[in-house]
């Protein structure tokens, strides 16, 4: 059963529970995340929790309740929903108050919702995915994982309606990641991805996908690099905590070259990390 | 009597009809405007409906009513509110649909507030105001009035922290605007404001002072200038919705000299304007 929490309760995930003057709905002023529950465990809660904190410092937001706290709210949640493969959704925004700009003094408001995890496509897993290169177009500070999300869905859409998967951002000629994922880029047996800078999102899949590269003992460099570089990869994939790690087959409707034996390594390796956790 | 409208129907404003999955709550996925009420009539109100239809169009968005639609709704709810100073807020998203980025085919949703105007400080509009000057931080496209506001929430609060009253935005080295207003500077003689492209918003009032302006026969230059260029303006101003024209007395503690013959006599045809509407 999917369910929902909002204002200190559990409810129906259809509710209508928030006013419009919920500076979520009204500024966008908040930040979420989104964890992956495998045969009923949260998967890499801790490391989700740490960077709430990390992107509610960031927008000077006091989060409703200690880390802990939270984690125990979620495992409740997912009892009650009895399900065992889901996602949590999680969102703290600024709070309820009549609308300005600046902050208002009021307590910060807690979301969240449980819902059964969307199936990753398996053609897709082992076939890779088609990514269109688009123009970076959002603000500087994309390491926070904010509500502020209309250029990440107006690139989505853009890579879906032209018949891709995902959008690939470039910024001032180099690439930074997708429009919901990391990307990473294989060449000459080394692994390459965006530096963790406030350029990109500090991805958690992103994060346990360097370490399992680092126990293959592949060498890996995070440093930034341009469309070239990523059109003459042996192999690129994404990563994210709803894809997990899915392989790139087509760039603007530039074929990679095949097979791709590290990228399915790792995809094999973050599985056998979430099975065995 | 403030009120509010959601799911069409008029309402308490306070009421709480939102779901958590609405887009605008999730991903800040939509559109509004603010419009002024002076003496029961919506001020230069076809002019904002004219650019929510082009945010709109900007993010492939349908409106849920035409234009003429929307003006009665609002001219519907100003008569409920009994209101006579008053700002109409309205704001449409995406709709309310299972969260993903791409677009969900589902109907888009328009809520709106009335609320009594907030005053002016009669000190502030005479003796002007200080600003603070920050980098703008922001996306590509400040034209669109999205509702992702959380730069432009974050730098006010910077600015009102630090005893100011307004953020004002250096982009590459150039001014753009105000965190919530659009930015004017005077420099003998001649009027200078950024010019409208995707780096400012639109102001509807920055227009509005744009034609009053020409009407006085004052030199008009809609150029990029620097902070230097502020730094010595003779007078400089902001204008906006809520605060309609406002002098500025200090930039980052720099006073600017006295008296501010144009800005204050462009407050006072803005005034004018709306009494005689």
């Amino acid at each position: 059963m999917e369910i929902a929490y909002y204002g200190g309760e559990f409810i129906d995930i259809n509710s209508k529970v928030i006013p419009i003057q919920e500076r979520g709905h009204q500024f966008g002023d908040g930040i979420y995340e989104v964890i992956r529950v495998y045969n009923g465990k949260l998967f890499l809660v801790d490391e989700h929790l740490h960077r709430l904190e990390k992107s509610a410092e960031a927008i000077f937001l006091s989060l409703p309740l200690s880390l802990d706290e939270l984690k125990s709210l979620m495992t409740e949640g997912l009892s009650k929903s009895q399900l065992k493969e889901a996602e949590v959704y999680i969102q703290i925004t600024r709070g309820i108050a009549p609308r300005t700009h600046y902050f208002p003094e009021v307590p910060s408001q807690l979301s969240m919702t449980i819902k059964a995890a969307r199936a990753i496509d398996p053609t897709k897993h082992k076939n890779g995915i088609s990514v269109l290169l688009l123009e970076d177009e959002r603000w500087k500070n994309c390491f926070i994982k904010s509500l502020n999300l209309l250029p990440n869905v107006l690139a989505k859409q853009k890579a879906i309606s032209s018949g891709n998967d995902e959008a690939i951002f470039i910024k001032d000629g180099l690439i930074t990641e997708g429009s919901s994922s990391n990307l990473f880029v294989v060449k000459d047996g080394i692994l390459y991805t965006a530096p963790a800078t406030n350029k990109i999102l500090h991805g958690i899949t992103r994060s346990a996908v360097l370490q399992l590269a680092a126990k293959r003992d592949i060498d890996i460099k995070e440093v930034e690099f341009d469309v070239e570089f990523l059109l003459q990869a042996d192999e690129a994939f994404i990563t994210s905590t709803s894809v997990e790690v899915q392989p790139i087959a087509k760039i603007d409707q530039h074929s990679l070259p095949t097979p791709w034996p590290i990228t399915m390594h790792l995809q094999e390796d973050y599985k056998k990390l979430y099975i065995q956790s």
